[in-house]
């Protein structure tokens, strides 16, 4: 017997035409020339609210760019969760590598592709359908809901804590339901409860105060890129550990019942580095399921200096840059992190190079949802209900700013429910949706919807 | 009492600006966006040589871009000496480093600025003046005079061993002058009797089918970054050595004569550093000049990858690219240099990262002037002429591929005459030439003409 909320949901043509005009439009958070497009964003999804029957749509900002809010609060006493989603989407770079534009969301084979589609305007646009469904067909919701839709997820959430310090009375909620977070997987249930943490710096470094023609003084004078090659080389061994003195100080070790746990995951390793055509390579002494969720990354994002255009030019660069981010697990605090990287980059830079840091970004801890969280069981049946079996506990790699911060502003705790799933190409060329996962979406919410309401 | 041919060039007010007229047209060989530009200086240089009164003024080519050529051989019996220059450029990259566009020559300070004044259109102009002056005046050159003015002097001279080969009839002389080389310094009289040889490689990596998510992925794949930069620091150790097996094997080591001269030499360390704000680093044991002149190199002219745009993005990069070249000192052999680099490079690259090397240069060997050549004490003679004191035998860190070319090709030795600067930033932003260096080409290319016309 198909709920009623959910039949009507299933008759609704207007659902995937209105995704796609949610992802059409170019709300790229980290580069100024988008700002039009985050206007455009935040416009059509106040227009939208208000359509469904959402009251107190507006937007509140804290210096960054503003977020979304509105709430329906008709069930005085009851239950009050707050709908987390963002609204902003990584740069569709390099765009030459799509095989339809990155703002002009296509269907293919079963398939949304497009910038911003999975990570995450489908999984916000599927719970907005479902609360407007149940407003439209009962007049109510079975719980009260606050949403919060972010513009700068997809830029560390700079000012996601000063919104909610400032916002408190839009925001507050008895826990936070994440429309972002992904599912690990297509083929299995699981629900995610725990993220890492990341950290960001920008280092330049310059030998010179020009590029210099390598015959007349190559040998004589450093090459900036010599050296930034030299710094960036020494973050790892050959191992695959990070060789940055303290860098690991605070990590919390993984106990042999979490090591155990991981283990027992069905994981087709094989598959999974097949589809993206790479070899395993991580720390030594730990498994892949280990390396992505329990141990801390220090990658290299981007690097370029000297001449990098069509044929050769013989010269001995000046200057030499990269982008560094590092995701961080139980334990360590993003300022430890910064301050062991500075001092070890510092440290490794010869003297005859000039090196500056840029350090622009505080940091996000890891965060682990309280294993005993009511939501998190809630979540749980929702999930079974939804695809007909208990779901498996798992934790990702990628990093949620929001649940550390609801926990220490609002003292909300954060379970992730998104039907987006963890190989849909989020930041990367070809982004994709399942129409899958947008129809299990929909059940999804109308489950956790109906159990809230249940209380238990 | 000033020479007439002389005292006719420095009444000649059209110098300078048939000088801008040539700088202006963008002549850059090694990217093919600029094909007109190529085109349009050639057809400036043969009217302008046809102008002056040379004969059989045409281009020949060997697959590459085609060279310019001419000849006045009016004087049967006489010696024949083959004037070498080159109308191609370097790219003007970075063009927004550019005080005034690189192809509009503008005049500051007594110095000509404009990509191409210095290396070699400044020089090159000023022999032309110089030949079209004895024409004009004399009705004769001293001397037989042959013109080759390549277009690929600055990608490798990549097709001058076959232009030699498939021309001989049109280039063969007693020897080579060279317009193209430059001084050492504007202070101190000096003759260049030797050059470094280079070889070019370009690397690029891939360790994924795409670009991946730093949080999904990170920590258990390979990032192209961290191979490259590990690949890249491999070539050099903490002392300035390169560490590429084999590398150094057939260096001919310099006698302690060779290394006592170069010490001798005044050469004020202090201001050369200063003047381009670096501090020394090179191959520990040897001096800054050793450094320039006797021993190799192995330089980094450019790497890239991954996310390089404004703000951050949070990828492991699937890509790496690198431009990599070589400075040559005499014995070692190009063919030997990329083997033991290939294979270093080959061994270096872990299993997991997919290595492609684009070796499509043959290389130059370096290049030693014979010391006993009679050209060479014409030039030295000529050059006492002009600045009233005895040069000095110095050599220069930059290549010619053309010196071993022609020795190889057609059995002619070849001497640099240039009254350009090694400082004056060929291959950077703001190249310059100064007016006074056109004015001493110009007295020297008569002494030169004078001295080689009297055979002593």
């Amino acid at each position: 017997m198909t709920d009623p909320v959910l039949a009507r949901l299933k008759a609704d043509e207007g659902i995937l035409p209105r995704l796609v005009d949610y992802a059409r439009l170019p709300s790229v958070s980290t580069d100024p020339a988008y700002r039009d497009g985050m206007a455009a964003t935040r416009a059509f999804l106040k227009a939208r609210l208000t359509e469904i029957g959402f009251n107190h749509v507006g937007e509140i900002e804290a210096g960054g760019h503003p977020a979304v809010v509105a709430e329906w609060c008709g069930l005085p006493g009851a239950p009050t969760y707050l709908v987390y989603g963002h609204y902003d989407v990584q740069p569709p770079d390099p765009v030459s590598a799509w095989h339809t534009p990155p703002f002009e969301p296509t269907v293919r084979n079963g398939r949304l592709y497009g910038r911003g589609v999975a990570d995450d305007k489908g999984p916000v646009a599927t719970a907005i359908e479902v609360l407007g469904a149940f407003l439209a067909l009962e007049g109510a919701l079975p719980v009260n809901v606050r949403i919060l839709l972010e513009g700068e997820e997809e830029i560390g959430s700079a000012t996601l804590g000063a919104l909610c310090a400032a916002h408190r009375d839009r925001l507050i909620a008895d826990a936070v339901i994440s429309a972002d977070g992904s599912r690990w997987r297509a083929d299995l249930p699981t629900v995610n409860v725990g993220t890492r943490g990341n950290m960001a710096l920008e280092l330049s470094l310059r030998t010179a105060v020009k590029d210099l023609h390598s015959g007349r003084y190559g040998g004589a004078v450093p090459n900036a890129l010599h050296v930034m090659a030299a710094l960036l080389a020494s973050l790892h061994d050959a191992d695959g550990r990070i060789t940055v003195p303290g860098f690991l100080d605070e990590v919390e070790v993984a106990t042999m019942e979490e090591r155990a746990a991981i283990a027992t995951l069905p994981f087709d390793e094989v598959s999974w580095f097949d589809g993206i055509e790479a070899a395993p390579h991580g720390e030594i002494g730990y498994s892949t399921l280990e390396r992505l969720w329990i141990r801390p990354t220090l990658e290299i994002n981007g690097m370029w200096g000297g001449y990098t255009g069509a044929g050769g030019k013989t010269v001995t660069p000046a200057e030499a840059f990269a982008k560094l981010t590092t995701r961080l697990v139980p334990g360590q605090t993003p300022a430890h992190v910064r301050d062991v990287l500075t001092a070890h980059l510092n440290r490794m830079c010869p003297p005859f190079a000039r090196l500056t840091l840029h350090l622009d970004d505080a940091g996000t801890p890891a965060y682990l949802v309280p294993p005993d969280l009511p939501l998190l069981g809630a979540v749980e049946d929702a999930i079974e209900a939804t695809l007909g079996k208990r779901p498996l506990r798992v934790r990702v790699g990628a990093t949620l700013p929001l649940s550390p911060i609801f926990r220490e502003t609002l003292g909300m705790e954060t379970v992730m429910f998104s039907f987006a799933t963890a190989d849909e190409d989020y930041h990367a060329p070809n982004e994709f949706f399942r129409l899958s996962a947008l129809n299990e979406g929909l059940a999804g919410w109308v489950h956790l919807m109906r159990r809230l309401g249940r209380g238990r």
